[in-house]
């Protein structure tokens, strides 16, 4: 008997069929005498359509594309509630403003900023299963928002640290985390177990597993999160946790191959300039990932960094705006490159593996553009074309034998 | 300078190109100062969609089918937006719950009981044209309601009545109120004024221009309502208002054909049990509309009433459930039938009307099954078979030279 819950994506609920075998996976756990609370995502293809939708007009305003981006879930919502009641389930619907998921303004990719459970507790007193829309909340003002790429997630992690739940299932279409995607990497094998951390890594660095703030919030209200396949419900998935006994040097290599780079040359070097640059970028919502400030020559500066492949044309705009108050002699940027990181909470303890990671990329004539470390990762931009991101995580995949993680649940 | 409300059916917002052309439509009223509230329906054929998606589970809950069905308001809210936005015209979209269209929990087919403004009043002072959902309400608990057929129009005089606007124009496939439907009668013309008490009849008797309990609220709050064509705006329409100087005998002749008849008979004459029936009937939230009670004979009773063509099925049933308590020898129903109907709010002080319809439908060979009379309405059950109704309908209309209706608005 416990508080469960489970997060199903668009593709597991994309057609009638497969919402009637969540309902069916769903039914397994009531049965057993379990209270849930589940989050779901549009059906696949429908957010897709509503987007098109909102191209036929120019300039739309992201409020109202929030207002036609949120209805998807709502599709979900109710036809899972109607496969479960088939099956003699007693289930009620809730959207994003019903269950109170409050969030900011930032409509198209709001963040929530609180989560009320009063009605959640009663209905779940009253035994019925609750079925949550994901990807939505509501400002304090009443306007309807989205939570951006990956919101689902951070609907169900978000409900299941407000309420306190026993566990967070995310079920989604593979079936836990790799030491690296399988469609680029011969040998990835599945982790049994990660930490918050490097899995907050891993989110963020493009393995597309989990959506980085959720991961964020199971790891500041300490959710027990376990990451499974939709299609095959039999496996057991990946545990995220806070700790592990036994910790992996490295437990996984990922690429982000959405970013773009950027470089900024011959900065006056005033106190202060640099500021003025990632304050723009950061007023203008655009996350600024690796930065690199070079050694002065003649007392001009030159920096470089990263930004997501989507934001590369605002960030162009923002730096132009800047041009004249800060004076740099000019700009370069590139979306031809990628991120490609190693991530283990061991690497702390075990020096060398920097090193190790460059003269693996060295041997395969991978030039590294740009370097940065984490406590627990080590990040390398390197080109994109011509397949280099996939050799160089296979190279690194087998220099660091992933293929052999000998990993027991704890 | 007025504050007017608007409303546009699901045909005028059936596409982008419409929706573009009812912004373009709005704009006109917004260059002359006015400030407005627009009231849509679902784009045309998208509630279809909605049913049939409901439709492809079983047992669903009428709470869930809302959830469903309010999505079609959603995305006709945002597109027209979006539309009044490219025009420059500063707009914000509002759901039902956004508005705080308060309804009561009958799910599929609620009633308003308030309207909040503050939200509204505040848009506007902005100088926004606030687009508002309609067909749907939300409940005390939060609930998502819809308000069943011709909600929109509800909505639209719900709002207009609440925040005290000048004027409150319906936009429909068709150009005003006629003394009959032109696609039955030749001769149908146009009505310039009518009364709210007229329309009430005419509503309800199925001429389908505008809902009852819109036509109800306005009358109550008194809402300067006009029925006008979203094709061709240029056109004046009608004026639906309070009392007109100059009364007709008869404006109008209405026939509805979604009505069945039911008799039930050899009941007891004890007090209290035609109550029984109608209660039951009442709790099952079916409207029953003629009741005729015959004399008795042994002292035993029949019953006769017709209902909502919709409503037969669950009548039988409530019916089948009483008859061991009530005790009726046998229930007799048909669907065959249609009700027509004269209205005229000259007819309280002309008498003879009823008896001129009764001789045309004589003269005619029809015969009259039901017959039922208001102040300003008198109307009969016939035969639906062979094109009576239409036949009926054109001799009453020539017979009452509505085809010369001599109109002149206030």
């Amino acid at each position: 008997m416990a508080l469960i819950v489970q997060k199903y994506g668009g593709t597991s609920v994309g057609s009638v069929e497969r919402v009637r075998a969540v309902a069916k996976h769903i039914a397994t756990f009531k049965e057993n005498g379990h209270d849930l609370i589940i989050t779901v995502s549009a059906p696949s293809g429908v957010t897709d359509k509503l987007v098109a939708a909102t191209e036929k007009f120019s300039n739309v305003s992201a409020r109202e594309k929030d207002v036609m981006l949120s209805i998807g879930e709502q599709i979900s919502i109710a036809r899972l509630v109607m496969a479960l009641n088939e099956l003699g389930i007693p289930a009620v619907s809730m959207t994003g403003w019903q269950m109170g998921i409050c969030t900011d303004a930032e409509h198209t990719k709001a963040r929530i900023l609180a989560v009320k459970t009063e009605r959640a507790k009663k209905e779940l007193a009253e035994g019925k299963v609750i079925v949550l829309a994901g990807f939505q909340g509501v400002t304090v003002d009443g306007d309807i928002t989205t939570l951006g790429r990956g919101g689902s997630d951070t609907t169900a992690v978000a409900i299941a640290a407000a309420i306190g739940a026993d566990l967070c299932e995310i079920y989604t279409d593979v079936d836990g985390v790799y030491t690296a995607d399988p469609r680029m990497v011969r040998g990835a094998s599945k982790l049994n177990v990660i930490t918050y951390n490097e899995m907050l890594e891993l989110a963020s660095l493009g393995a597309k597993v989990l959506h980085p703030r959720s991961v964020e919030i199971a790891k500041n209200y300490n959710v027990k999160l376990s990451v499974r396949s939709s299609f095959d419900t039999s496996k057991e998935g990946t545990l995220v946790v806070n700790q592990l006994e036994k910790e992996f040097v490295v437990t996984g290599v990922a690429c982000d191959q959405k970013v773009a780079k950027f470089g900024i040359f011959d900065i006056e070097d005033k106190p202060g300039l640099a500021t003025v640059v990632f304050q723009a970028l950061a007023d203008a919502k655009i996350n600024v990932d690796m930065i690199i400030q070079s050694a002065m020559r003649n007392n001009l500066n030159d920096i470089s960094f990263t930004v997501p492949l989507e934001d590369m044309e605002r960030t162009i705009k923002v730096l132009e705006e800047l041009r004249e108050n800060i004076g740099f002699s000019d700009i370069v940027f590139s979306p031809d490159v990628a991120k490609i990181s190693l991530v283990g909470a061991g690497m702390t303890s075990a020096p060398g593996v920097a090193a190790k990671m460059f003269s693996v990329l060295a041997e395969n004539n991978i030039n590294i553009e740009m370097i940065c470390t984490s406590e627990i990762r080590i990040s390398c931009i390197i080109e994109k074309w011509n397949g280099i991101p996939a050799k160089a995580m296979q190279a690194l995949h087998d220099a660091f034998n992933l293929d052999k993680l000998d990993q027991v649940t704890e």
